[in-house]
């Protein structure tokens, strides 16, 4: 019996461009059998949120964080040449023309090819994040479940 | 004969939300039983500053550098929302609510935990940090004293 | 037979501080007999532009990447206190003083112990960048070609 290889993704970053890397890895990684799984945590939760207004209760500092970050991947920043959010108008510009997959649909790939997709639940709180407001069909662990997957795992990385 | 799986982490980043997220996978890396390393460079040697100053005899620039970063883990800014400090004592307050350890008693919990607080001598001579200044009871050493662990190890990480 | 281990970098960071970092590990890892490859994609492609400027064709917004990105290792900025361009000259300063090597010579030194320098070829399209312009002696790959290193890979980091 031979077991698969597994690539195990933190995705700390917030960032457009970080969060393409790391789904354009873990889609790659999947392709070649692999089993893979994104760890989201801290600013890499913006990633899974969904564009759309959920109304939850929160508390005032939550607020302020959730009104602050990014509603979906779509809206999120680029960790280089931001220019106060023409330069991912840039790139998504430039994408379009090379036809590369936008974000969204990075994700999406992700979710069909069986991906675990992983929100940090210790961040999910310090955010003010809940489960209402995430995308569904992911999975809510904590770092204890990403060591027991990273601790065998091919390729681990934080990004 | 088996061996212990081990964990080695890179710490480059000098920002208070990612230097978290590397002493939480530290510490659960070390409760399940890794030989657990963090190796600080760069900025990311910040994190073991004590927070008083300490009189040693620097040359101009590396007095400038002492005087820009951060001293100490407890002043450190964050990667993202860090607006001017305002993020950081948001984030403090947050995770005081949620019973979440700040990041100097998660650096006593490592100590405690018998991790591995390596510093690296290169970049402590670039920014012009000395021994007096950083924390006592950790290790001083070299990329080739960080290769010689990371060869073997289980879960590799660069923060 | 035995294998050699293989060290496999990405480097995603257009950051003069965080290429060094990867590039020392880099040449410390060949030092230790090690298999080297760094897989450079989005700005960390900055680091294997020639500095000159190289006339070639390219569409608007390539040419406005071209323009806003830094031509060549040495004009890369810093990930934390870059103060428009001061901690940089910083930096080199203490550098030199301390005969620590500067960006461009860690680039020479890992192209003659034969480090594998990969450009990924779907950001070097996103970006504008052509053969002309980076580096010679470098190879053209994509994500495929990383995982196919890194699976097997000892020290696998993401900068």
């Amino acid at each position: 019996m031979t077991e698969k290889k597994t690539t195990n993704i933190i995705l700390f970053s917030g960032d457009y461009d970080k969060a393409m890397a790391a789904y354009i890895i873990a889609n790659g990684a999947a392709a070649y059998d692999h089993e893979v799984t994104i760890f989201h945590t801290f600013w890499g939760l913006n990633a899974l949120r969904k564009d759309e207004h959920i109304p939850v209760k929160k508390g005032f500092m939550e607020k302020m964080f959730g009104k602050m970050m990014p509603r979906g991947s779509d809206k999120m920043g680029l960790s280089s040449m931001n220019f106060a959010g023409f330069g991912p108008k840039m790139i998504k510009g430039v994408m379009k023309k090379h036809n590369v997959m936008p974000l969204p649909q990075l994700i999406e790939m992700a979710q069909e090819q069986d991906i675990k997709l992983v929100a940090c639940t210790m961040t999910m709180d310090l955010l003010g994040l809940q489960k209402e407001e995430l995308l569904d069909n992911i999975e809510y662990a904590g770092v204890a479940a990403y060591l027991a997957d990273a601790e065998d795992g091919n390729v681990n990385l934080f990004i």
